[in-house]
């Protein structure tokens, strides 16, 4: 692709235009050349976009609550334009996210403000965190004044993709017993602020007393007390004061000069990850293919190969 | 390290000694490059292991099933040795699965032919899976009769981490609702059995109504009918009737030729995870260092580089 076509590319990705953007995140999806390409005219013009991470349990509502959200920047004075990311790693084999993206789709269809991607599969050379952040990097650069990034939280995968987000919230859901002591583990502690769901249930204020009482434990390194706010996303109540809780949260990351921190921290882990993709897909590229991968395969599992010596010697033949 | 002194400590770890292989493990979690050569050295010794994959959601049950089923094979004549790996990328940050792994331990001090290890963190250059594949060849090649892995199950990570296995046991619980859903996504694909945990409960009946209507929906490729086992692991019920459950399935492998292809498609995968994994600690070490990481990434989150063109170079400094 020549050095022209990619910045006709990315004047109609600033421009607004829909078609670009989704050519644009296909392209990256892929992991494409071109769409390295892409991503390097493109980042010159993202940083500025708040990036939100929105996690929690199956079934607590995220995307209800999401929905509400992006209305809400909607209708703000100036409308605040945002882009939708809803990834789905629980589902890798199937492509399960797709179906509830082109419904949600429909419901903002007259709206050019609001852009909607789902991600679910994540390909040979993986990287659903890599791909995420692409996405997100192309859609801060399109001039989103949002990203909103929903994820279906309690692994590793889960973890990776919301710390990409400048503000990370954990979606909590009354008498969800076992999940809430689960989510705890690994989720709780990246939380900047908590959404108590369906909040009308029974169980709430325990809910609430469980987190106060997880934050009297930890105390955070930036001193940062994560908000506590309460919902009944299907009838988009508390989402004003959600909105709220997160410009309350940039405030804070401002006035104490913490956002560029968390950009540098993030980009630290983003940066291995980039490598670690780029430097594979090199290779495979370049070494190996998917044929002689098999075929390396195959002498492994019958045992005439050692898997320990031949990586060794792919490294060494491939590295100065 | 010198080859006599790998010769020694693989001949350690063939003869059962505990600190010997609590040393290997700990190295393979740290990547060091005697875990390497300790690995080249176990391989040929590894790969009559029968390895068993357990997954569920959190609260099913898991870990009290493992060790009923490890209990059950030191009592088959000839008793059996297990070694089990229990990994929980749940808690990324926290080292959650330490203490019940002090505990669990202990119930079987006496017993020499079981050996435990718990895993949580995973280090700066990432891989669970790949920590767990290698632990498990070294307990396959410690000689082992059977290795069960034992994790946490929603998320792509615990998908990687199951895929090792010869033999892929889903847990599934009356009850659990939303849950059921969410796992059915991704990994009751992957099942070759199902168990029903706490199957004296309401529901077990719709639960195995459940998976009956997903096995009507979805062929496998290889012909197999996962199995449904009624359990109550609390009580030890139903585990022989799972330990039945596996031998049935191995023998399937074994008659139709399978177990061999299987292992060829799990090698595929961690063939290329290793190479990732290996690419990135050499450039790691040769080229970058964490420091240089976290210039990098300051420079980047002030806007004053761009990651993509960064990322590109150093892959083409680093590949001839």
């Amino acid at each position: 692709m020549t050095n022209a076509s990619i910045t006709s590319w990315v004047e109609r990705i600033r421009a607004g235009e829909v078609r670009a953007m989704a050519r644009a995140i296909s392209a990256i999806e892929d992991g494409t050349s071109e769409s390295v390409e892409l991503l390097k005219a493109l980042f010159p013009f993202s940083g500025k976009a708040h990036v939100i991470g929105i996690t929690g349990a199956p079934g607590a509502g995220k995307s209800t609550l999401v929905d509400y959200l992006a209305r809400e920047y909607r209708k703000q004075e100036p409308p605040r334009t945002v882009g939708i990311v809803a990834v789905d790693p629980t589902s890798p084999y199937t492509g399960g996210a797709i179906l509830g993206d082109r419904i949600r789709m429909q419901a903002h269809y007259a709206d050019t403000g609001i852009y909607i991607r789902s991600m679910a599969t994540r390909g040979f050379l993986g990287g659903l965190a890599r791909t995420t952040a692409d996405v997100t990097t192309a859609l801060d650069a399109s001039g989103k004044d949002l990203v909103l990034i929903e994820t279906v939280g309690v692994g590793q995968d889960e973890v990776d993709i919301v710390r990409l987000a400048d503000c990370t919230i954990v979606m909590l859901v009354p008498g969800m017993g076992d999940d809430v002591q689960s989510i705890k583990a690994g989720i709780m502690e990246i939380a900047d602020i908590f959404v108590i769901n369906k909040s009308d249930r029974d169980g709430a204020d325990r809910v609430e007393k469980e987190i106060r009482a997880m934050q009297s434990l930890a105390a955070r390194a930036d001193d940062w007390t994560p908000g506590i706010v309460r919902t009944v996303a299907s009838e988009g109540k508390g989402v004003p004061e959600l909105a709220a809780a997160i410009a309350a949260f940039y405030a804070y990351l401002e006035q104490r000069g913490l956002r560029l921190k968390r950009k540098e921290e993030n980009w630290r882990e983003r940066l291995i990850e980039m490598l670690r993709e780029a430097l594979l897909r090199r290779v495979m590229r370049e070494k190996l293919g998917e044929a002689r991968i098999a075929e390396y395969a195959a002498e492994i599992a019958a045992h005439r190969r050692d898997p320990y010596t031949l990586v060794d010697d792919i490294v060494r033949e491939f590295g100065q």
